[in-house]
C-alpha cells in the first residue's frame, strides 16, 4: 500500500526532492567540466540505482564504498566501478566474480603487503586486478605519503595477477575548512600529492593513467586540477547542513529530509516531541564543530507542506525513536498539534540516508512521485 | 553461502555471543523475580524473534519501539505487546489491524488531544484501544507530571473506542547516574511518580491495572518497587560499554561486537585502519560522558580469536566505512597484518545492532552456530 503524499506516509520516512537533486547534479557536472576532469561520482551517499542513473550514464565511471554497492550497481549495468576503500584480501573472491561478470572493478591499496596478496590472489583466481595506490594528502586516515619509497615498492609488487591503474587521494581534511580559500588550499594539497606520486611512478616506467582526488568541498572550490584526470564527490547529490555550514552549498540546495510526526507537545518544558530519533536521523552531530552559529543539533526543522525551514527550531536531543525539538527563541506550541507533519534536514546526508531502505521522491510539493530503494549493508 | 567462522565471515558483521546473552537474560529474570514484578522486556535492542524467544515465552508481555517491531513479533506469536512511544494518530489503522489479528497492543499517550483522537479512531475502526498514560519522572523527554490535572483529563478522554490500561514512566535520566546509589535514587523517582499517578487514577474510579517503569540501570539497582506491576528493560540482553561504564554490568558481560578486518597499518601515525566505520558501529559516543577514564571513543577493540579486550586499543575515529584504531599506549604494529580479524565492542548496543540486518551467533569461540535476522525500519 503506497502512501501518496507527505500527509499520509508512515513516519519516520526519508524524503528526496528531485528538483533540488537534479540541480545539484547539473552544477557538479558543470564544475567538473570547467576543471577539465572526469567526474567519477561517489555513490556511497545515494546507494540507489535510480539516483545514480540521474548522476551518470551506466558506462560512466563511478565510486563505491562497499562491495555490496559494487555488486548492486554492476547488476544494474554500471561497468566502471572504483571501490575506494583499501581492500581486505578476504574480499578478493567477490571482486573476481564481478570482473568475470564483465565489470571493471578498480581496487585501493596502501601497503606492500596487500599489493603482494592482491597479485597472488589474481593469479590464483585467474583474473588481473586493477589497483590504485592511495596517497595521504594530509587527511591522516589512510594512504601513504607521495614521496616515500613504499610507493614504488607497492607499484612493483602489483605483478602478474594485478596491475597499476593509477593513484588517488581523499582530502577528508577539507571538512575542517571554513572558507572557500581553505577548501581550495586542501584541493591544492590533494592535487600536489597525487600528481607528484603519478610523476614518480611514470618516471619509474609505470603508465599510471588515473590520477584521482576528491571530496565535495575540494571539487567545489579547487582553483586548478592540472595533472588530475578524475574527481570523486558524493554528498553533493543531496547536500546537507554540514556542507551548507562549510560553504559547499546553500541551505536551500539540501534535497534530503526525514519526514516525522509530532507525538508530543510540552509547553511546560518548551519541547515538541517527534517520532524521528537516533535511528531515523543518525547520531551525527558534525555541525557542532561549526560553533554556536552553525550547530544544528541533530537537524533543523522544516514545514512539511512548504518545505520552508522554521526559524530557530532544531532537534535538540534524540533517543532511539524520539526526537526532542527546541527553539532558539520561543515555540508557538499551539501550532504543533499531535499528528502534524514536519521535516528534519540532516547534518550528514550519507548517514541519515543509510538509516532508511528507500527514498520517497517529491518534486517541490507533498505528492510522492516515486519510491526508490537503497542498498544498505555489506 | 554462509560463512562458518569469524575467520571467514565477510566484514563488517555483527557477532552475538549466545552464552553471555543467556547469562544476562537469566540475571535479569532473577532480578525481576526478586523485586516481585513482571518483566516486560524491551525488544527494541534485539529486534529479533530468535533472541526474544530466549528472553520470554511468546505469551509473555513485551515492549517494542516501532510498529514494524509490533507487527513482526505479533506475526511470530507474541500476543501482549506494549508500543512504548506516544502514538501518532495516523498509525492507529495499523494498530487496529494487529488487534483484529488477535494481539493485545498497549499504546502510550501523554496528551488529552491524542487520547481523544485514539477514542474516536477506536469507534471508527471498531476496536477498543488499550492505553497507558506516560508519566515524566524526571527524564524530561515525554510524559506528564504525576500530579497535574491533565492526568485525569486524559483518563476521562479514553472513552468508547479506548480504555485506560495503566500508567508508565521511563527513567531515561538513570543514564546520567554514575553509582548504584544514584541509579537506585532514579528508580525510586520512577516508582514514586507512577504509583502516585496510579493512586490518583484509582481514587477517581479507574482500575489502572498496569503500573510500569524501567530502564536497565533502574531495574538493576532499584531498592524496592512496591506498587509497581511491571518493569521494562532492553539493553541488558546484550549490554555495552556505556552500561559497563555506569555499573549496570561488567565489561565481560557484553555479548555483542562488530567483526572487522584490518585494511591498513600505519606505524608512521600510530594507527590501524579497519573496515568498520560510522555505518557499522554507529556514531554513538555516549561513553564520552563518562570522562577520560570511561571514554571508549567509538568502541574498544578485542581479539577475534579469544574475545579478549586488547589493552589500550580503541576506535579513535570513523568515516563512513573506515575505523581508525589508536592506543592509549604504544601499538605493536607487527601484530596487525592486513586481513587480521578484530572485534569492536559497542558503546551503545541498540544503535550498533540497528546498523545490521542479522546476528552471527557464536558461543565463546569463533564458529558461527546460527544466523538470526533482525527487523529494522518502521
Amino acid at each position: 500500500m503506497q502512501a501518496e503524499s507527505l500527509a499520509t506516509l508512515d513516519t519516520p520516512a526519508l524524503v528526496l526532492d528531485r528538483g533540488r537533486m537534479d540541480a545539484n547534479i547539473r552544477h557538479m557536472r558543470k564544475r567538473a567540466a570547467a576543471l577539465g576532469v572526469t567526474l567519477r561520482p561517489h555513490l556511497k551517499t545515494c546507494k540507489s540505482v535510480d539516483v545514480a542513473r540521474r548522476m551518470v550514464e551506466p558506462g560512466d565511471p563511478v565510486t563505491v564504498s562497499t562491495l555490496r554497492e559494487a555488486e548492486y550497481f554492476a547488476e544494474a549495468g554500471f561497468t566502471d566501478i572504483f571501490y575506494a576503500v583499501a581492500i581486505a584480501p578476504q574480499k578478493l573472491d567477490r571482486v573476481a566474480a564481478l570482473q568475470q561478470g564483465g565489470a571493471r572493478i578498480l581496487l585501493a591499496v596502501d601497503s606492500f603487503e596487500a599489493a603482494r596478496e592482491i597479485g597472488l590472489a589474481g593469479e590464483r583466481l585467474g583474473v588481473r586486478f586493477e589497483v590504485l595506490i592511495e596517497i595521504d594528502s594530509g587527511d591522516g586516515r589512510s594512504g601513504i605519503a607521495c614521496d616515500v619509497p613504499q610507493l614504488q615498492d607497492i607499484a612493483a609488487a602489483l605483478a602478474n595477477g594485478a596491475s597499476l591503474a593509477g593513484v588517488f587521494t581523499h582530502g577528508g581534511h577539507s571538512y575542517a575548512g571554513r572558507s572557500a580559500d581553505q577548501h581550495a588550499d586542501v584541493a591544492e594539497q590533494e592535487r600536489a600529492a597525487v600528481t607528484a606520486a603519478a610523476s614518480t611512478l611514470r618516471t619509474a616506467g609505470h603508465a599510471c593513467p588515473i590520477v584521482s582526488l576528491g571530496s565535495t568541498p575540494s571539487v567545489v572550490h579547487a582553483r586548478s586540477l592540472e595533472g588530475v584526470t578524475e574527481v570523486r564527490a558524493g554528498v553533493y547529490v543531496f547536500f546537507d547542513l554540514f556542507q551548507a555550514g562549510i560553504g559547499s552549498c546553500e541551505e536551500g540546495d539540501i534535497a534530503l529530509a526525514v519526514l516525522t510526526t509530532v507525538i508530543g507537545n510540552h509547553p511546560e518544558r518548551g519541547q515538541i516531541v517527534v517520532d524521528a530519533g537516533a535511528l531515523a536521523l543518525s547520531k551525527d552531530i558534525s555541525t557542532k564543530a561549526l560553533g554556536a552559529a552553525g550547530d544544528c543539533g541533530y537537524g533543523l526543522v522544516a514545514d512539511a507542506d512548504t518545505g520552508a525551514v522554521m526559524e530557530g527550531l532544531y532537534v535538540h536531543g534524540v533517543s532511539q525513536e524520539h526526537g526532542i525539538i527546541r527553539s532558539n527563541g520561543a515555540i508557538e506550541h499551539a501550532g504543533f498539534h499531535i499528528g502534524r507533519r514536519l521535516l528534519v534536514l540532516p547534518n550528514h546526508a550519507c548517514l541519515t540516508a543509510a538509516a532508511h531502505d528507500r527514498y520517497h521522491v517529491v518534486d517541490g510539493g507533498t505528492a510522492i512521485e516515486a519510491v526508490w530503494p537503497r542498498v544498505n549493508g555489506w
